[in-house]
């Protein structure tokens, strides 16, 4: 059954950052990508040609006799590609962790092939370190989404829509929202004339200390120590931000209550 | 005048997580470091013991012929160790972002030497990384600072209290609160039986994306793109955790301010 389902060649539907990241990752894995699908041609032949693969820019024109079909495209249009794309034996995954397995059910053998991680178009991601979440239309392509994303990755899960969906939205709280805070220390210190390369250090340190400790043993700070002098005085900083405050003020009652209550 | 602050030789008062990490970065300079003092003996001896010093259990037994005086206690503390200490005629400095050098004013030479970074027991840091602010009580004071501070570190900036202070609480933000989201994150996973171990490459790499470009331009997620449906779902997965949605609600609402209006 698996040898059946065995993936060695693929198609790659989307040229955007995820597209480039995995495609490039399962070429490294020995696997041949056969096509990459964009609607904007010029963005199928810049990835095509680094992955030695063909550019094509309709559904219509992709190959029917791949093995794996992975659909890196915006959660909006991932039904849409499905509904374009002409019928296949391969396996049709997409790669949203948003998105049930569901929008992909015209296909006999689909599943999702969900990446945990954020992707930047001009940095090199440790595939090897990502969190692949993988969930399957049967127990024998569950089977091969395994074998394929222990290729790529030592960090492999087997989850349902509702666990990718919990998962998806704590990736909201540690990624989008911590970003923001980035954000918005950034302007304060440029609006003070504080240099912002300042922060990076601290950003990088923040992050990498829970790897070692909880992040609950790393809370350090003035809501944490209850220091009310202090917040009283950050709060005064704030006077004319009223998004800041709004911002710091939530946090400090979050963390006084967590801590000293 | 340079000559005459020359630093030699230091006293360490304070045995925490700051007055470790930057007693070994100042050992390692080729600084003699003559005493640690700390209330609790046991703490001042293990901490002189690796830096081959004496230890004291009281500033009245401050060695007062030190070139150097780093009094790395907590806020709260420093103005009881200024009162307590003999007068001496090396440099005393605070560590602290948050404290006005006046509360050393007793002595003839004073200034603050803050390091801009988080520092924890276990873990080794990287002193040469970390931003040092200083101050100083006089222009040949701020000379002897500098030279020390750039033995220490490639990032070295002279800032007074008001800047300290905004510099300070932006570290509030991108420490304090984003680890605070860290661990909003992990209690959530937790709750519903998802590995926390999965969160940590994407914590690493939304810190590290914003060496290579700006936080706004790294912004992503549901808020960034103005993707309502999926807001109204991720706040219905909150539905029974009030602090999580009051947080998603503040940060969602900024972003799409920010970018949607």
């Amino acid at each position: 059954m698996a040898k059946r389902f065995g993936i060695q060649t693929v198609v790659v539907v989307g040229s955007g950052n995820v597209a480039g990241h995995l495609a490039r990752a399962l070429l490294k894995t020995g696997l041949k990508i056969l096509q990459v699908c964009s609607q904007d041609i010029h963005h199928a032949r810049d990835l095509a040609g680094e992955l030695n693969a063909d550019a094509v820019n309709s559904c219509s024109k992709i190959n029917r006799e791949a093995d794996f079909y992975m659909l890196a495209v915006p959660d909006a249009k991932i039904a849409v590609v499905a509904a374009e794309m002409p019928p296949v034996r391969g396996i049709v995954c997409h790669t949203s962790g948003i998105t049930a397995m569901k929008v992909l059910e015209k296909f006999q053998h689909c599943g999702v092939f969900y990446p945990f991680q954020t992707f930047s178009k001009n940095r090199e991601a440790d595939i090897s370190d990502v969190p692949f979440c993988i969930e399957a239309s049967s127990p024998a392509v569950l089977d091969v989404l395994k074998l394929l994303a222990v290729k790529l990755s030592k960090s492999v899960f087997v989850m349902d829509m509702a666990q990718r969906e919990k998962l998806h939205v704590a990736g909201v709280l540690v990624n989008n929202f911590t970003n923001f805070l980035y954000a918005e220390a950034e302007d304060f210190l440029k609006d003070n004339g504080l240099d912002v390369s300042m922060l990076l250090p601290l950003i990088m340190e923040t992050a990498a200390k829970v790897r070692n400790m909880s992040p609950d043993e790393a809370q350090t700070g003035p809501a944490r120590r209850g220091d009310l002098t202090t917040i009283e005085k950050h709060l005064e900083m704030f006077k004319d931000r009223a998004e800041l405050k709004e911002i710091y003020r939530i946090f400090t009652k979050q963390i006084l209550k967590k801590y000293h209550e």
